[in-house]
């Protein structure tokens, strides 16, 4: 199938091989090739606008509150005190957006490698690029490692916001990514990373829960749902320095007053903690610390 | 888009509009025209055999788990002392599986509309349709309104396993059925029933809560995940005579050894108890009696 025919886009990948989401599509708005991949805006039918790189789904304007809110308040938490918070990644500005949300935060710093999915953000999306203009947000155009490298033990939480392990994204999932990222942690810091799909990829998950267990002494994994991620749900792999850290009952938890006033559409206590829930054949295969126990009722 | 094209079947609605799953097709099975639906059998390259009744994917050998798990166990296991139940539709066997599993149940009672659903389950879904050969399984093939007009406060759960409200399901959905479905209840007795998808059916969901705490006094609503339903997920309505009854916190928990012993793949006490926990967004729409609060951590 190619990606976009007879009015359809069409989400085929290797990465989930016999199985595709497709979108109906209004309206091409973008269309480039960058430095490092393909980007392509659509207005979707039902969706809103859809943001699509190396021909995989990004976010889309209906759903993408889900990933966003889970990513940025799992880790920020979790974390006692969080001030100062990297992303790597999250060009489409919507992470960033949920972290800026918290008061207690003093600076984000985002370092994306391609200035482009900038660009085009600020232009198609902008409920998600919202964040560019807030005065505590700083952009470094740059390769993550190169970022982290120069900056050690500066962060409180440092968040992935990555695509899929093709592509400009692929070292983002590998042992020396998550071993640079506890160097760049103040003491009792957090790491919170796009974890891909249980469904589909499990034995990389696997493989990632195994390698951070060696290098964090709090790991563990949780999911949310999202229509237009394959499968429908994403996972988050997070780590702490601190070893006494229960991810599900967070040290910093919402009030219902923030939870409005945030205007959170998907994040509450309640899924915070359901997140780490594991089905069974996931929980079995990846046996985290502390969370995804098979705890009674 | 044509239903299967170049090697992929595709789920085209009304129901879901400018929206797509698509899988890919190794072989076709089985094709007829019932008396009630159009009925598809093929061998999907990476999802088994895919059961599809009127252009909708009913169930695939690799992800059938997490729905008939979590529609027979959730009410199941929220019965004190579960002894007889009923199953409306549910004819590829699946869900009866899940039910005769627990030791404490005498009677299962299916009734099918569909007669050919059943026979076409028995020759290409042999993993779910194993059920029927169980001496426990009696079987129906009869309009579920007439079956359980004819059977009055005889049930401990009836299980509503049926296709989208269009087509032979949609009075299924209906005010009147919940009504009916109360009255072949015994005292205390339980309901659980397809129920849809959040990201898509929020207003029918809505309306199916509304109605049903005029009929239950206790009423909730559930979810599991599952790649091959529209979004990736779908919804359970349950509803209990029991007025004191807390369905997040159930009376009969399965011990370690029984998920073993059952083999359970998705379904576990902690699942059990965060499938109802919403997304703020559908916490807010729906207001679940006792659970689905804003409760804190």
């Amino acid at each position: 199938m190619d990606a976009i025919r007879e009015g359809w886009f069409s989400e085929v990948s290797e990465m989930w091989p016999g199985q595709c989401m497709s979108l109906e599509v209004e309206e091409v708005l973008h269309k480039e090739k960058s430095k490092y991949q393909d980007i392509l805006v659509f207005k979707s039918k039902t969706y809103g606008n859809v943001l699509v790189l190396d021909g995989v789904i990004q976010c889309t304007d209906r759903d993408e509150f889900s990933y966003q809110e889970m990513l940025a308040h799992l880790p920020v938490c979790s974390h006692k005190n969080p001030k100062k918070v990297l992303i790597i990644g999250g060009g489409d500005g919507g992470v960033a957006r949920e972290v800026l949300k918290h008061p207690s935060i003093e600076e984000v710093h985002m370092c994306e490698i391609d200035e482009r999915v900038i660009e085009v953000s600020k232009q198609f999306l902008p409920n998600m690029a919202c964040s560019f203009s807030n005065p505590k947000l700083s952009l470094h155009i740059k390769d993550g490692f190169e970022f982290m490298g120069m900056h050690k033990g500066e962060f409180d939480v440092i968040i992935t916001d990555s695509s899929d392990p093709i592509g400009p994204a692929s070292a983002l999932f590998e042992k020396k990514y998550y071993e640079l990222m506890s160097t760049a942690l103040k003491p009792g810091g957090i790491v919170c990373s796009q974890g891909e799909c249980m469904w589909v990829h499990l034995e990389l998950i696997k493989g990632m829960v195994d390698f951070c267990k060696t290098i964090y002494p709090s790991v563990s994994y949780a999911y949310t749902t999202i229509p237009t991620y394959p499968c429908g749900q994403i996972g988050f792999m997070i780590c702490s320095l601190d070893k006494d850290l229960d991810f599900e009952n967070p040290p910093s938890p919402l009030s219902a007053e923030e939870i409005e006033k945030f205007n959170l559409r998907y994040y509450n206590n309640d899924m915070h903690k359901s997140s780490f829930k594991l089905p069974e054949f996931a929980r079995k295969a990846l046996h985290c610390s502390k969370s995804n126990s098979v705890n009674g009722l």
